[in-house]
């Protein structure tokens, strides 16, 4: 079998570390795949020489169009991330025939209907295993290794940073602003840090996982987003004395009335393996109907991690050159002609357990009328903790678990109690999830 | 695209739950696959119909040897169990140009090398997804999802009967011959639960886990192989003690002398995710160099997901159909052509730690002599902890923890501690592991 002809755009941490592992591991590669990858050409604006291992065989210019182009390339590797020009070289590769791989979950979450139509018109395919948990081989478990069921749900530690920090705030009490300097310092946070802290990063690769998961289109701007910032030491104190764990989830689920696509802080019982995924890592739980609940862990992001799942498609792809393509893994694990139009569900039609804590005054009947309230919801509470006012301060703590209910009505709820005279600031919620069924 | 036609050997509990499936999943699995996957045939000696439903578009015979025959078939499904004549049948559908996809663990492992020669020569594809860790898609992650790394080791609880009773003994303090018997009436364990216990069956795993992971052939013959029957109540509880779980794990390492292939009983440090893996649940531990570890969690038996992988790779089958036959995912991860005669090591020549725990006379002089034979054959002690004789006896438990060191240093190591007249009885013995490097 000829080599296999590979274009990369970007040498960067990504596209470093891609051609450092093709390089290390090419006979290891080879035998696998029963041909020799080859990275032939390269465009990067700049990049470090030292920390690269194979450059001598590659043709590095700065143009990355003439890479999507060139004739001789058989698959076009996107790794400079970004919107534009990513998009832009994408479908340029694939109106010249080129097969994609790229691990730019942005791109793919915002523009991946439109590219994988332009890539089925041209007969090629676009892989995209990188975009979603790095190294864990996550989309090739969804899309085929559990092509037998019917998924249920999916919820993951999608974002390794904001899994650092609130491991953090977990183990030593630290509060969010101090661990999140640390994590920049360590690098493993961006000097601007809205995409992980925000839950926006974690957003595209849910969007990524739903579609997978059910078949439906891309929809990004309907993924319901709530970052951690506002998570507070205390929250993290109570909920482990209540048996809990606040993790930040993506979570899509299927229910008879559309399909909840969400990222927010959540409790999970601390007995759930998931809720023991520490520090950077990953971890994805997917619930299917005949194999029960499967969980996938490893290391979500960095050079080597993320290289491992850009080498496996380039492999994958090596491999379904010579299928016929109506034979190939459909992009979205579905036949594109048998997407479902099933709707994505607001927030207010969400159903899920809530912890709620608000500050009360240290006076009697404040329990009661704040438990009417919700019982008049008809919202069942499973838990009820008073903790005692800090010294100098004249308002308890009020820390309460409820039964699942409509977010609606517990957002009806919440307006009502913090209308109390005798409730001060708002109410702090977070939902929680048992990931049992 | 033309249906897939499958016949089906058994229609017992995985076969049975393979049928079910198909039927209640026809619709969701034709949107991924591309094509309608149906059972023509099946062949089993007995079955119970009111638990299967599809049947009525089956025919049925007790002839296994017609369904491998009948030309009307493309894939064959073998899930009788078994050596005999599971081989056979296996042999034949090849020899008649199917397809085959097998949950036969036994088979594979002790037939496997056989069984892919015959498969290569006639350029058909055998699948085995369900012969490990049961519905984790733990093969196509190691074979496709990690095809970049080079695989350093692997550790799996890939027998889910054993992993309840150490879950058991460690959550309520039972023995194991008590807690064995709960899980046969609970149906996890055989009425002969050799296979189980006695860790034949996760050695069959781990076989197939190696040949994946290394690209050697499959050498069942040569795996250590250590049952939990003789885990003590007392050892789960020291280990909880200093901090670690016992799990029955298989375990595969490839070191600069050869191959480690073993399965025993191990301490793993409780912080680890997989010494959190309780009940009948499964998990594998994969190293790479690439991706670092990643780990795969869920149900290793039963009858739906095991049948979620066996759905799996009839759907892989059927997308691979018009492929060049060497473009294919070869049966053992590496080209047939690629195998390599790294040798797998005897026991003597494996390096781990240790927990030893011995019935010491309660005098002077005794633990200084006992680390003074560990210090004279080169072994540092990690920790050490003299436990109280327990009312009415005499003798005092004497537990420690070695660092990493040559198993034949440490057997004879032994050998002088138990030749020493204030020592009673046998030293136990179970090795440590700390899954971190």
């Amino acid at each position: 079998m000829d080599p296999v002809k590979v274009g990369l755009l970007g040498l960067g941490t990504v596209g470093g570390g891609t051609l450092n592992v093709l390089t290390r591991n090419a006979e290891e590669i080879a035998r696998r795949a029963g041909c020799d990858i080859q990275i032939t050409h390269a465009a990067a604006k700049s990049y470090d020489p030292d920390s690269l291992t194979g450059l001598d065989r590659v043709e590095v210019g700065d143009d990355a169009f003439a890479v999507v182009k060139n004739p001789d390339i058989d698959i076009v590797v996107e790794l400079i991330g970004g919107y534009s020009p990513a998009r832009e070289l994408v479908l340029e590769a694939i109106e010249n025939g080129k097969h994609v791989v790229t691990a730019n979950k942005a791109l793919i979450a915002l523009h991946g209907n439109e590219i994988f139509e332009a890539a089925e018109q041209k007969g090629v395919m676009v892989a995209f295993e990188a975009a979603v948990a790095g190294g864990i081989p996550i989309i090739k478990a969804v899309r085929e290794g559990l092509a037998a069921n019917k998924i249920e749900w999916v919820a993951g530690i999608i974002n390794g940073t904001g899994n650092f920090i609130l491991t953090e705030m977990k183990d030593k009490g630290r509060d969010f602003g101090d661990v999140l300097k640390e994590a920049q310092a360590l690098g493993y946070a961006e000097a601007d840090p809205t995409f992980d802290v925000e839950g926006i990063d974690a957003a595209h690769k849910l969007t990524i996982l739903a579609s997978l998961a059910f078949g439906i289109p891309l929809q990004f701007d309907k993924t319901y987003t709530e970052g951690i910032a506002s998570i507070e030491p205390q929250d993290v104190t109570y909920a482990d004395q209540l048996g809990y764990r606040i993790k930040h989830l993506g979570i899509t689920r299927k229910t008879d009335k559309g399909i909840e696509l969400r990222v927010h802080p959540t409790l999970i019982p601390h007995r759930r393996l998931i809720a023991n995924v520490d520090g950077v890592m990953n971890a994805v739980l997917v619930k299917g109907d005949a194999v029960g609940p499967t969980l996938y862990y490893g290391a979500g992001a960095g050079a080597e991690p993320t290289a491992s799942a850009v080498v496996a498609d380039i492999v994958d792809i090596a491999r379904a050159l010579t299928a016929d393509p109506n034979h190939r893994v459909p992009h979205l694990a579905f036949q594109p002609s048998h997407l479902s139009d099933t709707p994505v569900l607001s927030m207010d039609d969400v159903v899920t357990a809530y912890y709620l804590r608000m500050s009360a005054q240290d006076k009697p009947g404040v329990v009661a009328k704040v438990a009417g309230i919700l019982g008049d919801l008809g919202i069942s509470i499973e838990a009820i903790q008073q903790k005692e006012p800090l010294e100098g301060e004249e308002t308890a703590n009020l820390v309460m678990l409820t039964q699942p209910v409509l977010e609606k009505s517990m957002r009806q709820a919440i307006d009502s109690i913090e209308a109390m005279d005798s409730i001060e600031g708002k109410v702090v919620m977070i939902r929680v999830e048992y990931l049992d069924s």
